[in-house]
C-alpha cells in the first residue's frame, strides 16, 4: 500500500462533499438536534439526517440507515449511544463512507469496558479504511469547507489558527474568546479519546497546510511520545506550535484519566518532549490565545533586549519586574538617548527604561518616544502601554474633550481630517508644534492604509446635534484606534515586535484596515507573550 | 504632647469641612483644572480655588493666596510647581490649615535635590502641625465626606475596601476595574513619595475604621520595615491586608527609585516582613481585586479540602491542577457519595472530584451536586464552574430557547414565576421531576431575598411581541443571575466558600438583591483566590 500524503488522507474529513448525521433528531433536548443544526449551518455540501424512527428531521428527508442514502457519503457524524457505535460503523464501512467523527461518549474515558468498545470500533473502521475523529469529542470546524461537524452551532471565524484539543469545553471557550477578539481558525478539532488519529497527526496535517500560520494544542496525554517528537519537530521548523498541558500532580492525572481516558505521564517527561520538539508551552487558557495572537501579529524579536514606554510609573515598574524575572533584558538607556528624551519630556520624567513621562499631558511627545527607541540597534522589542480608557490618557480626557467646543455646525461636517484637527490640540496639550507633528503622523498612518476611519461615517453616534459628546467610551475607543494604527505602523516600519497593553483587566481588540491589532489586558500578559516569541526565535536559531 | 488616636489625627484629611485647591485654573490643559473639577464633584463641604492670577475659576471666586480665604481651611490640595511648594506650605501654616495633599511631582523621585526640597516641605509642615499625603501623588478619595481630592474626576463607588498605593496609575486602573465590577472603596489613597505619612500609618487608620473590611496596598518600598510589621500585624488580626510588591530584580529597583523615590529592598526581606505581619501577598494587579472580592464575599474556609464541579472536563482538569499545585487538597470522593451522584448523572460522568456530568444536558442535576458536596464534613470549600455564555450550558441554549414556544400572549404577562415555569423544562432537559425540583429551589432562593428579579420589569427588552428572543446574551445573563443567587444561597446555608468561575476570559459581576456576587474569569484565578483565603485562615489560627 502506498502511503498517501496526510493532507490527502484527511480530505474526506475536512472537505467532504456530503455528510450524514447519524442520530439527527427533532427533539431539541438531545445532542442529535443541535449537531444536525450545526452541520446545516453554513456548509456548502449535502447533509443527510439518519434516524431510524422518523420520516424527516428539521424538514429534511431522513434515512433509517446510512446505506439508505441514495448518494455517496464522504463523512459520517455519530451522535448515537456508545453501545450501538460498532454496528453503525459497520454500516458506514458497508456504505463506503470515507471518514467519521464520533461525538458519542462512553469509551476509553469510562474504564476498561469502554476501552474494549473503542478498540472494537477502531478495528471495524480500520478494516473499512475509515479515519475518524473522537470518540467522546465535540466535533470539528473546517474553514475550507465551512463545515461545523460540531455538537452545537459554534460561533467561529475563518482564520489562520489550527487548534486540536483533548478538551472540548476548553477549546470551545477559547474559540469563543477568539470570536470576540476577531481571531479565526482554519481548523478547530475537539479530538476526544483520539482512538484512531493521534494528536501529532493533526499537527503534521496543519504543518503541511499553507493556510495555517499558528498551531495550538491542548494535551492531556499522548500515546506515543517519541512519535509526537518526530512528527512535531518537523512542523515547528516552519511554524509555531503552542501547547497547554496540565498534569503537575497525581490528582490531575486521575482527573485526566476520567476525562479523556489519557495517561497523563510525568510533567518532566512532557517538559523534555516539548523542548525536543520545539513546542512552546503555556501555563493557562488565557495565555493560549494571547501567545497565538502574538505570533500572528508580531515579527520575531532578534534578541532579549526590551524597551518599555508607559504613561504610568507603577505599571512600568510591574512590567520591568515581569520582563526581567521572565528572562528578558530591560536595557539601560545611553546618555545620548536620555538627552534626546529630555528635550521632549518635563524634568520629572523617569530618565531611564521604562520610559515614563510622569504625568505629562502631552500625548504627542509620548508617541514620539517609541520611534526613538525602536531605531536603536540594542532594542529588540518594545512594550508600549497607554491603551484603554484609564491608561490611554483617559483619566483627564473627559474634561479635555468637553472643552473642545465642537459647534452644531461641526457635527455633520466632520471627516477624518477635520476630526484630527479637532483633537490634535487636545492630544498635544496645546503645544502647537506637537499639534502639527501629530497631524502629520496620523495622516501618514492613514495614507499607509493602516487605519479604518469608518467610525466617522455616522458622527451622530459620537456627538449630539449640539456638538456635545454622546458617549465618552466611543471617543476613548477612537483614541485606541489611533494608537492601534500607530503600533501597526511601527511594527511595519521597524520590523520589531511592539506589544501593546492596557492597564485594566480588559484588553482592546481592533480589526484595523491594514491588519489585526491587539492590546493585551495587562503588562504581565504582554510580557509573557514577548517571552514566548523570544523562546521560539532562539529555538529556530538553535536548529538552524 | 498627648498622642491622639490616628483616626482623630486624620479627620481634617478625610473629613474636612472646607478645602482649598491651590493652583486651580481655567486652563483645561493643566492638572489644576481637572483637580479643581474633581474636588467640586460630589463633596458636601466648601471648596475654594487659589490662583494668584485670576479673579474666578470655573465660576468660583478665586483667592490669590490661601490666607485670603475668609473661612477656616481644613485641607489644602497642592497643584503647583514643585519649587514653590515650600512657600505655599508656609502660607498654609500661617493660615492654620490642618492637612494637605501634595499632588505636585518633582521631589524624592527625581534624585538628591528633589529629596532636599521634600525635606524642606516636611519640616515646614511639621512645624505647623500639618499632616500631608504625597508629594508626587494623584490624591485621594474619602467616602465618609465624598471628597475626591484627586487629579481628575475619578469614577469610584463607596464601599468596604481601603486602598493605599505608591502607584497612582495602578491604583486608578484598579479603582476603575472595581467600578465596573460594582465594588467600592471607603478610602482610596495615592500616597506618592510618603514624605510625611508612611504606608503603615494609613493601614493602622484603616484597621481602626469599622467601615473598612479589606485593605489593599501597593508597595514599592518601605522606609521602616520594623515599624511596618509592628503596626500592620495588629491590623491583620482583625481584617485582611493584601499587598502587591514588585521588585524581583535589580532593574525593577532602579525603575522604582525613579518612580516613587523608594528604595526597593530585597525580595526576601519583604517576603519575610509580610509573613511576620500576616500580610497576604499577590502577584499581579488582576489578582489584587480578585482576592479582595474573595474576602468580601466568602466566609473563611476551615481547611485545605476542596471539591470542584464543572460542566467541562478539561476545565475540571486545569482547575484540579491549579488547586493541587497551589497547595489545596482536591479530595477523593467516598463510594457513598459516588453512589449518590450516580443516581443523578448519566453513566459517563467523571466518577470523582472534579465532578463532571460529561455533557449531560440536565442543568438541574448539575445544580444538585454542590449541595451534596457542601454537606460533607471533609469539604471545606467548593469551586463551582458553569457561568458565562459558553460554560453556562450556553452552547446548546440557543436552540433550546427557540423551542420554548413563547406566545405573543405570554410576553406581557411574564412574571418571575411564569418565567421560571417557562425555562424549567429547558434547564432540566425535559425531566419533569427535575423541573419541579428546580422550581422549588429557585423559588426558595427568591423567597430568601437573594435574587434581583427586576430583569422582568421590562419583558420587551427580552422578547419581541411575537415571543421571539430579542437578545440571547440577556437570556444568558439571566441564567447567570439564577446561578449567582444560588451560589449566595449555598454560601449562606453551608457557611463555606463557594468560588464561582466562567471558562472564558471575562468574568461575570452581578449585584444581587441580597449581596454581591462574582464569577471569576477563569478557574486559575478562582483557585488563586481560594488559596489566599486559606492562607489567611491559617495565619489567624497560628496567632490565636
Amino acid at each position: 500500500m502506498i502511503k498517501v500524503n496526510i493532507t490527502e488522507e484527511f480530505k474526506p474529513l475536512f472537505d467532504p462533499r456530503s455528510v450524514a448525521v447519524i442520530g439527527a433528531t427533532n427533539n431539541w433536548n438531545k445532542w442529535g438536534y443541535s449537531t444536525f443544526s450545526s452541520a446545516l449551518d453554513g456548509f456548502g455540501g449535502r447533509v443527510y439526517p439518519v434516524n431510524n424512527k422518523r420520516e424527516d428531521v428539521l424538514g429534511h428527508k431522513s434515512f433509517k440507515r446510512v446505506m439508505d442514502i441514495p448518494d455517496e457519503v464522504d463523512l459520517a457524524v455519530f451522535v448515537v449511544p456508545a453501545p450501538i457505535v460498532p454496528e453503525v460503523m459497520e454500516d458506514c464501512v458497508q456504505k463506503g463512507v470515507k471518514a467519521a467523527v464520533i461525538i458519542s461518549a462512553g469509551f476509553a474515558e469510562t474504564g476498561e469496558e469502554g476501552r474494549k468498545l473503542q478498540d472494537e470500533v477502531l478495528s471495524i473502521a480500520r478494516k473499512g479504511g475509515i479515519r475518524f475523529v473522537g470518540p467522546n469529542c465535540m466535533g470539528f470546524w473546517s474553514a475550507s469547507s465551512r463545515l461545523k461537524a460540531f455538537m452545537f452551532p459554534l460561533q467561529i471565524r475563518s482564520g489562520p489558527i489550527a487548534f486540536v484539543t483533548q478538551g472540548g469545553n476548553l477549546g470551545g471557550a477559547i474559540v469563543m474568546s477568539a470570536f470576540e477578539r476577531d481571531v479565526g481558525f482554519h481548523r478547530y478539532i475537539s479530538c476526544g479519546c483520539t482512538a484512531d488519529i493521534p494528536i501529532e497527526d493533526y499537527i503534521e496535517h496543519f504543518g503541511q497546510d499553507p493556510e495555517v500560520k499558528v498551531i495550538l494544542t491542548y494535551i492531556e496525554g499522548l500515546t506515543d511520545g517519541r512519535r509526537f517528537i518526530e512528527k512535531v519537530k518537523k512542523v515547528t521548523q516552519k511554524k509555531p506550535v503552542i501547547a497547554l498541558k496540565p498534569g503537575k500532580s497525581e490528582i490531575t492525572a486521575k482527573a485526566i484519566k476520567s476525562h479523556s481516558g489519557a495517561l497523563s505521564g510525568s510533567n518532566e517527561i512532557y517538559e523534555e518532549a516539548f523542548k525536543k520538539a520545539g513546542v512552546i508551552r503555556v501555563e493557562t487558557p488565557e495565555e493560549f490565545l494571547d501567545v497565538a495572537i502574538g505570533f500572528l501579529t508580531q515579527p520575531l524579536p532578534r534578541g532579549r533586549n526590551v524597551a518599555i514606554t508607559t504613561p504610568g510609573g507603577s505599571y512600568g515598574v510591574l512590567c520591568a519586574d515581569d520582563c526581567s524575572s521572565g528572562g528578558l533584558n530591560v536595557i539601560t538607556l545611553s546618555k545620548e538617548i536620555i538627552g534626546e528624551l529630555d528635550k521632549m519630556f518635563p524634568p520629572r520624567w523617569s530618565h531611564g527604561n521604562p520610559v515614563d513621562p510622569a504625568g505629562d499631558r502631552n500625548l504627542v511627545a509620548y508617541l514620539k518616544a517609541p520611534e526613538i527607541l525602536l531605531k536603536l540597534d540594542d532594542v529588540d522589542s518594545l512594550i508600549f502601554m497607554g491603551f484603554g480608557s484609564f491608561s490611554g490618557f483617559g483619566g483627564s480626557m473627559g474634561s479635555m474633550i468637553q472643552s473642545l467646543g465642537i459647534t452644531p455646525e461641526d457635527v455633520p461636517r466632520l471627516d477624518i481630517h477635520s476630526f484630527i484637527s479637532l483633537i490634535s490640540p487636545l492630544l498635544s496639550a496645546g503645544d502647537s508644534k506637537g499639534e502639527e507633528e501629530f497631524k502629520n503622523l496620523i495622516t501618514s498612518v492613514i495614507e499607509s492604509g493602516e487605519m479604518d476611519t469608518s467610525f466617522l461615517d455616522d458622527t451622530s453616534s459620537l456627538f449630539t446635534p449640539n456638538g456635545e459628546i454622546k458617549d465618552l467610551t466611543k471617543i476613548f475607543r477612537i483614541l485606541d484606534l489611533f494608537l492601534g494604527a500607530l503600533v501597526l505602523y511601527w511594527i511595519k516600519t521597524y520590523k520589531k515586535p511592539v506589544i501593546a497593553t492596557t492597564f485594566t483587566d480588559s484588553g482592546s481588540h481592533l480589526n484595523l484596515k491594514g491588519g489585526f491589532y491587539c492590546a493585551y489586558p495587562s503588562p504581565h500578559r504582554a510580557s509573557r507573550v514577548l517571552i514566548k516569541l523570544v523562546e521560539y526565535e532562539e529555538y529556530l536559531e538553535r536548529i538552524k
